[in-house]
């Protein structure tokens, strides 16, 4: 029976000396992309907090951020991983991502100030990107360490701005060329917890604090390029236009309707670009950016294909063409059960839930044992100024994940 | 009787002067916003035009160019001025505004070798922001000139990367200050023509290649900004979101479905911003920009309002608000009936057309007298890359703006 934790650090205390970082007035919430000034200054304060409680501090090739706590000095291996992110969605919330990384802090507060005694060497990870806000890849810095993603990729995808990540990266100390699959990193980690808000409304409905994760909805984002006739919105008729607008419009309300009749299904339509994308211009091009889910990654593929297939249809009545590109897709994760059934010892009352969200602790689970934490959000509203956590629960989740980590960290 | 002219100067060859200007590799065919360096470089080649042939060239406060032909050094009163203007749509086509300009200059050349002795001043003007694609107003010169937009509402407009006009033309070399109503050089103008590309199919169905301008379309621009609940686009169920795309997509069918009912109407989202405009986001706001032109002006407002009910339906059907704000309106111009009568009788074969596109001559109109010609277009396509005219259309265009010019000139 492991003995349960109270805090010594607050982790809404903690998140109050970022609130001021990468606040967005025109969207609301914070805009905190990779590598942007809100996101540097952000690791700065990590590593500031890190240094404060003595643990060692490296950022990696790929750009993610390790703190170790390893007082005994022990060999680099089997060790026990916390942590999360600190970039965020345009105009997302206080705490996605940011409150894992606090409640680490909080965590490592817990266990020193208990005279732990860590059997296994601990480290707080950073990940860079998991939003794929920036470069449209979500868990970037994962996706690198364990090489879903190849460095050749990585480097070549552009921002809003026409920035690669190359170029992006090199500007903030790393080499391009030295990305990609890590595996003297992967070697030393036993296990990664990762605690986060969640994003649904799993622990309101239950009237609980805090959960843990058993799986990830299979997810994917893809392109649907609509092409027509870009012309002069004032002197062109309406009969005989080949508006790529109208079959856009079109598949967006039956992605909702495709969506809706699959049971357990999102499909959301939350970026559309017309091109040009003049307001006195029939566009000549409109892409249409999707997003499905689904806990059998099966499903995903027949609800995108049914989607594609309307899309076709409503571009062909428009006098239209499209075409449909894959930009990712994660299949369905489930977490390590024999993480997830200790976890479950240690919390015996904590429900068990899934989650439609995509996280870092998603992509390491190809390598090693990964688990996941959630703690209540009241609105279950997230990516959005609106996302929330009471204090007394980011405090219980902060007491959680210590207890968690002590557990791991004496009793290997 | 005018005695009609022969050019000396090849109105295509002064185009392919300009082709490799302001190209746009991404969209196609040309993007010249107003007073970037493919504007500027295009001001610069005009200036270097005027001069070789000997015109007087001053830029005004609201940033026209003038380039004067007064042989004579008759006083500056009741000058002829031609001329259009040089910046274009996103992605658009090498003739809409370009094509009067080279025109006038050709035409200056043939009433040089002409030995044409103008009993009143000749001016060719250039117009800046004449598409409205930067500071979303168009003819935004021209409505600075005859005071129909303020010169602090002017100063205040701010493009997509948040940079004021005021800003752009003080670093231009501009005062915002000393913008506006400029009465001098209203007083000094007789009577402006402008020669245009056509932008519809009118001269293509009549088989010929030069049009006279009746009237323009009453035309306005409006946004409908929808709002909703922005969220996480994985961990949302379906049932329940408050999505705005889905209203947005809705409304821009039923934009479609109105604008055909209404006989002669046109109806447009060729613009449509999703806020925050993540791929994994539920939008929280989307901004549908609505192109509305049609002969009545009291149609286009019964249409508009039409549209507006519709979107609110949409709107509260997804339990979404909605907000419909106007951004310009134009009511419907007819030129000139004197100065049109004028040119039919120098041109007694030309058809007369509307047109559905705004033009700084319908701006002008409001102090002046004004007319058109248009050029034909075989594609019928304009604010695209396929817009085009053909070599000998273009030369015939030049041809009759010097022949209605030398008449304007010489028999006040």
């Amino acid at each position: 029976m492991t003995e349960s934790i109270t805090h010594t650090t607050s982790v809404s205390g903690l998140l109050a000396e970022i609130a001021d970082i990468g606040t967005d007035s025109a969207r609301g919430g914070y805009s905190r992309p990779v590598y942007s000034a809100a996101e540097l200054e952000l690791r700065e304060w990590f590593i500031a907090a890190a240094r404060a409680r003595s643990l060692d501090i490296e950022q990696d090739r790929n750009g993610i951020i390790w703190a170790w706590w390893n007082p005994a000095r022990l060999p680099l291996t089997d060790a026990v991983v916390t942590g999360s992110h600190l970039d965020s969605v345009p105009g997302g919330g206080a705490f996605d991502g940011p409150l894992g990384v606090a409640s680490a802090l909080a965590a490592i507060d817990s266990l020193q100030a208990g005279s732990v005694m860590p059997e296994r060497p601990l480290a707080l990870a950073v990940f860079p990107e998991e939003e794929g806000s920036r470069y449209g890849l979500a868990c970037l810095g994962s996706q690198l360490m364990t090489g879903a993603v190849t460095p050749q990729r990585a480097a070549a995808l552009t921002d809003a701005d026409g920035t690669t990540f190359a170029d992006l990266a090199a500007r903030n100390g790393l080499d391009p060329a030295g990305m990609g699959r890590d595996d003297e990193r992967l070697s030393q980690i036993g296990c990664f917890v990762e605690l986060h808000v969640e994003q649904g409304r799993g622990l309101i409905d239950q009237d609980r604090a805090i959960a843990i994760g058993s799986s990830i909805l299979g997810h994917g984002r893809w392109r649907l390029s609509f092409s027509g006739q870009g012309n002069h919105a004032g002197t062109t008729l309406m009969d005989g236009r080949r508006d790529p607008m109208l079959a856009a419009a079109a598949t967006v309300l039956d992605v909702r309707r495709l969506g809706r009749a699959v049971d357990g299904a999102r499909a959301t339509v939350g970026k559309l670009d017309p091109i040009p994308g003049g307001s006195n211009v029939i566009a000549s091009r409109v892409d249409v950016w999707l997003d499905v889910r689904h806990s059998d990654d099966a499903v995903v593929a027949a609800l995108v294909a049914d989607i594609a297939a309307v899309a076709r249809e409503h571009a062909g009545a428009e006098g239209c063409s499209v075409t449909l590109t894959e930009a990712s897709m994660s299949p369905r994760v489930d977490f390590h059960p024999g993480l997830r059934g200790r976890l479950s010892d240690i919390l015996p009352d904590a429900p068990i839930l899934p989650t439609g969200a995509g996280h870092d602790a998603g992509v390491l689970k190809e390598e090693i044992p990964t688990a996941m934490l959630f703690v209540r959000n009241p609105t279950g509203i997230s990516h959005s100024p609106e996302e929330y956590v009471e204090d007394p629960d980011a405090d219980a989740g902060g007491d959680t994940l210590a207890t968690v980590l002590a557990d791991l960290l004496t009793q290997p």
